[in-house]
């Protein structure tokens, strides 16, 4: 048997076909380097100053309405375009560009100035779920758009600017990297097997039932064997979906309820608003038939040794690898060990 | 002509096959997220609680030599140990793990605690890279080590854990990740044309002289036409040399001097100590001919408003592909304007 916990070692990361590296007797480095800030104070239920807030003015003068569930608009500063027209360079077939077309949307995931996902209602997020639904069966019927991206960054040390809770939605003229990367990986082994590969993957993790953090009925919260940040999971939907367009309703009410465990635990790990980007994997739209393609979501959360530690994914990582401390089990052991109450309601 | 300054466009990195995303008309974005710390007051030339200043103690009783020039030693809490035994694992075919050994060094670049790279004197750099040349070499001799990644993280924001210059070797006994990338790209270039894909890419740039920051005699570096962060550069050699163990040594004085001018450029652009994670892309070792591959040095500085406002690799970039707001043209001339005096001496 594989002593993971005692050797370092790579692991193949079965979506993008990459390997990461494993350095389990690492974590008792002692850490001298950049500490975080905590995360502030409570926040009132209503900032004026905030941009996302019900009835505030944002950028060039438009006004919030008096939202009270979930509000989606286009992003003041958007970095695609919709009124971009194609256009491409081959230079030398060195410099090689092309047009890329989109529109990014803004989605504020409650009136509330004060709450994030964790600390909100099941219903809250299911009203969240299912604007991302209408949302991505509205924008995939222009023909044009060819892969919509729906995520959050949330806490300052992920780059988000407003700690109003909110996600954004980047929908694009072309087929990006990661899902490429997935795409390919998936048609081979779809080809193969007949089945997805992250069916397969599912049945074996809910076997083995070692890194398995929140069961529910359609959805399953699981640390990724190939994880590469400290907490990373990934919520797969235990029916091949090929997008969220296609979620009965049923399964957005598992797909809520598996969102508020999950980020609860997160939460409770360190007690305090944990830091991730997160995001759903999903096929490509417009682009035909995608058997292959199976629904998912990523975390990537930051945090490493405590509320104020991060693990800096720089030189080694950025040149060659992505470098991991903790092992996927470890991660997943302490994950299922919090509890399903947010930690602030305890007190 | 294309309007690279006007329209959100793709461009694809020639040495990954992947592409970037640029939003040009970004950077008006107003910036209400994290700031960074302000790089600290001077420090002193001697720190008695610096694990890297001569004569001072490291972790587990080690004590560093009086040393002059700079020094090098195996990491003390090293990511990957040369102990590690061969062993594999393909759990289902899915859960995919193979043992790494390796070898992780830390060099300091200087007895100075005080002095980073763009501060040192032009002998004192070579005196670095003749280091980082012999320690290549004598790495290469175990036929087990497949490939060498020399670098540096530069800067707390970069997660490195000690202001005391230094960098770092990772050797290893398989091939990261991004340099199968980028010995796939060089070989299909190579075998196509015959000469190496950087050579003919370099041409172009020396040509095209728009986004060439600093030519040496041997070395030129330039900010790729596909840079991902917002100040992004490599240093590139004029002759196709397949790693640093094969550099003259009138190569390696030219090199530090390019070094040298480039990192001064960088701290000027914001008056601060620029922080980066660099590091050089070479022909894995122990493992036959690779005419296709072609030197090279990344540099991967994270700042892009100010000395504190960085740009967040974070949500979108992270699920989908990299995103920048200026163009690397914008970055070029920015990074052209500076003065190679180093903004500390001109006071
Ligand atoms: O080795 P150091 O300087 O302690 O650590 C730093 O560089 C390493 C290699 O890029 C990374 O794995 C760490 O996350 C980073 O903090
Ligand atoms: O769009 P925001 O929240 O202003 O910006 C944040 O998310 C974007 C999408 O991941 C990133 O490009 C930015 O670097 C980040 O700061």
């Amino acid at each position: 048997m594989f002593q993971f916990s005692e050797q370092p070692h790579k692991r193949k990361n079965l979506l993008t076909g990459e390997y990461i590296l494993v350095s389990p007797h690492r974590s008792k480095r002692p850490w001298q380097g950049q500490v975080e800030d905590v995360v502030g104070a409570e926040r009132p239920a209503y900032d004026p100053q905030c941009y996302l807030c019900p009835g505030n003015a944002r950028a060039e003068g438009s006004v919030n309405p008096a939202y009270t569930n979930s509000f989606v608009f286009v992003n003041d500063f958007s970095a695609l375009l919709e009124e971009t027209v194609p256009e491409t360079q081959a230079d030398g077939g060195l410099l090689i560009a092309e047009a890329e077309r989109g529109i990014c949307k803004v989605i504020s995931f409650s009136p509330r100035h004060d709450l994030t996902l964790p600390e909100m209602s099941t219903e809250a997020i299911k009203a969240v779920v299912d604007l991302w639904q209408k949302e991505f069966v509205d924008l995939s019927v222009h023909e044009w758009i060819k892969y919509i991206q729906i995520f959050e960054n949330k806490g300052a040390i992920m780059g988000c600017s407003n700690p109003h809770p909110h996600g954004q939605i980047w929908a694009q003229s072309s087929i990006p990297v990661e899902i490429e990367k997935e795409s390919k990986q998936q048609l081979k082994y779809y080809k193969e097997k007949g089945r997805t590969l992250l069916s397969d993957y599912l049945s074996l993790e809910l076997e083995k039932n070692e890194r398995i953090i929140v069961e529910g009925e359609h959805f399953v919260a699981v640390v990724p064997f190939w994880a590469s940040w400290p907490y990373e999971t990934m919520i797969i939907s235990k029916r091949s979906i090929q997008n969220i367009g296609a979620f009965r309703d049923d399964e957005k009410l598992d797909f809520a309820k598996v969102l508020q465990e999950l980020t609860i635990r997160y939460d409770n790990i360190f007690g305090t608003s944990f830091p991730y980007s997160a995001g759903m994997h999903q096929a490509p739209t417009n682009d035909g038939e995608h058997p292959e393609w199976h629904w998912h979501m990523h975390f990537y959360p930051p945090l490493l040794r405590s509320a104020t530690v991060k693990k800096f994914m720089v030189g080694y990582e950025m040149l060659a690898m992505p470098q991991r401390d903790i092992t996927p089990e470890q991660a997943a052991k302490t994950l299922k060990e919090q509890s399903t109450i947010h930690y602030k309601v305890k007190r």
